[in-house]
């Protein structure tokens, strides 16, 4: 029987500033990525996500980004793959704290914003990531963007590494995203979302824009915890999965 | 035969802007207290200095601030004794992570300026504090000003205790720091310093102003890291010490 | 005839952190208070929101609080008042700058948060305000809440004083707003909000919560801008005023 | 008879780290480019710096630069021109206030570290910064890299345009500066580097490294505020000036 991850980025307020529906998505997903303060995220909320996370079974990742809050860690800072590590050490590290304070514990490390679009396309910076987290603890898994350069570079560093598909992006022939810029980057609609998550799922592969099939172990399904559909998206994706007979879990209980 | 530790808050510049001779600090003390980014630090300078201070035999400490840049951790940010847990919680996690990144590994902790001054005075901030630290990793030690709140706290908690008196400061007859405006508080002579540092080891007990005596396990020392005299002071403290036939070491080593 | 001005928080956002409806704010309000980038608010949104306000015809004015964005301004960090007049006078220029470059112009200055709170109560700080204001320009009015050490402070400096009420608060019988933590402290309905600001305007005075006036030149009415219901509110106490024949016109065009 | 101007960047500490010896500079130099408080300085810093240079009649400019303490404003942080232009006026209005509180007056701006870099390069950048002094005001100058994109910028949009060569850089046949990673770079002899600009300010030419001349109206000298050997070299180029008969002054008095 097919099991499969339900993965959203949560805990993006900082201070008095909300970011999403986090309450709602904590009773949707089954891996919760916590920002670690430096693109979003304070000690406050990341406890308090991580409690709520436990509460529900929900498995947590550190979700580490550039130090950037007013780009909202979606800005290219120009960082050497040196800088990158200790950025990522550093994340990794508070949120393992404060998910032990939390009375949960961490069990993976995603990539967020740009310094994840990086990391998928430069294999210096996925190494450089691979390495943070092996030298902090290499029992973490390292959740990764299917077919990116993170997949290679976490596996060559001997980290277990989790492949995920994007529930409401396009995929090109060569199994990456197909830009924002470009027809079919999105799909907003949840059905047709959750319809080819489940076919993905089902073929263990990845299905491009032209109906082609990328064989890929995907073990994770992103879905994106900011937006206005975001709960009802999550909701219809995992609606579709167990309704066809997929069991939705955490990748790492 | 007797023996003490030597310690000094280091790793404090930011980005660009250093402060102090930490390396030359390095080879003097026993154990670094290492800023870990919300009052002063960052990423490199913590690893580099996690670094260096395993190269050298040098035992180190999270050293938690407010998160106040501006004012160096040195103003009374209202946070309430919760966030506080969180945010020390928050700090020893990123330390211990770029510790162990370095090869290093964080033995205990100390808390900075506006903190551990409340801290010290303030019992519900001591337990907090310690119940961070606790619930973080109870193996750490908590390096605690002598006689205040936080040796009391840190106890209660379960957590081992270690007592610093400072090199350079005056002490009332209740074994309190005389405060900076008053006359006393503040010992410039080097060789003064040392002489009395050497008195409370030898006769393990904080000397008074009036010179009464109070019993106190003074298991460390702290000298200043910060200020242009630091390393003269720091050396002079040493060598006395040593000359006396006292062994100077990490009190984890 | 009888005008009254309407003003409101905006521009409270950060970088991709949304705060409040202001589009439909600055289509009820006359004045708005835009926060300076210390606080909330940056560049972009400061551009955009003064852009706005002139496109309306709403009157801005700089809002300044403290360096602590993580506490939204919210809380006493502790400044001297010297601190503070600084950290007023390099507000008012960023929104100054700002503004021209908009095409609008900044008439008035309000303190926002925790400043604006101790400028209420402690003269010294008032003063520092009020100082920095005159220093910068001293054509700048000074918007302050109704009664506070600010409009003695204000008006010892020369500044063109105007005094503010709140439409959603009591008052205590002497003109002050009661605590939060205490029963009438908050007017959570609308019409209730709007009967009592029309009341206040056409007797020129403060109505405290046993019923008492207190003769007070209320030339503004503030509304906050950041609550659910803030749109609403504010549309039903403009309506309640301009129902009565109030004109609702910004108290410097 | 001669003259010409010796601009310096200074203000450059932050809260309690310091960043040269500004006290001495500015007791050398007549131009001082105070940085605004994004990539380096504080409100108190910029006072302080602004007061002392109207004691000592030293002419005084706002150095805007990146949001980015931690890097010092010198990584290429990637903004678009629109928000550059928004960037600037802040930084602009909020030095104009600044300077106006201390009883001096900014007349000039420069742009700082990666920020100017790229404003050199690119005239679409430059364009931006152009048009952000000239909408805050247009009676500012600009201080331009000589022969940089700045140059061309500032003059179509009506801007006085301040050409200033650095008296520690060697320059290529086309005027430019030789990069830091190439021999010729950097000149590191007091001596060497009075001589080339006494030999360049008599000239009216940049003078480059195999001995052409590229006539420039060459205005103003920089010199680093930073290093250890500043002071030296500031003096060391004032007194070669003052000595060869030139008028050593600000260029906006």
């Amino acid at each position: 029987m097919t099991s499969v991850d339900l993965n959203s980025d949560l805990g993006e307020g900082y201070g008095a500033y909300a970011c999403g529906d986090d309450a709602a998505m904590l009773s949707v997903v089954t891996s919760a990525n916590v920002a670690c303060g430096l693109h979003a995220g304070d000690p406050e909320i990341m406890a308090a996500t991580f409690r709520i996370a436990r509460e529900r079974g929900v498995a947590v990742g550190a979700h580490p980004g550039f130090p950037d809050l007013w780009g909202f860690g979606r800005r290219r800072i120009p960082f050497t793959p040196g800088e990158i590590e200790r950025l990522v050490a550093y994340q990794v590290g508070a949120a393992q704290a404060l998910a032990t304070y939390a009375g949960h514990r961490v069990t993976y490390v995603k990539t967020h914003g740009a310094l994840g679009n990086i990391a998928a396309e430069d294999r210096a910076v996925a190494d450089a990531v691979a390495r943070a987290v092996k030298a902090v603890d290499p029992a973490l898994a390292l959740l990764a963007i299917a077919l990116s350069a993170q997949v290679s570079a976490g596996e060559a560093a001997g980290l277990e590494v989790v492949q995920e598909i994007f529930a409401d992006r396009g995929y090109t022939e060569k199994g990456l995203l197909i830009p924002r810029s470009e027809p079919g980057a999105m799909i907003t609609d949840a059905t047709e979302a959750a319809d080819r998550v489940l076919a993905m799922v089902e073929s263990g592969a990845i299905i491009t824009a032209q109906g082609n099939t990328l064989p890929t172990p995907v073990r994770s399904i992103c879905v994106h915890g900011d937006s206005a559909h975001a709960v009802a998206t999550a909701k219809a994706v995992r609606a579709r999965l167990e309704g066809a007979g997929v069991t939705v879990a955490p990748f790492r209980p």
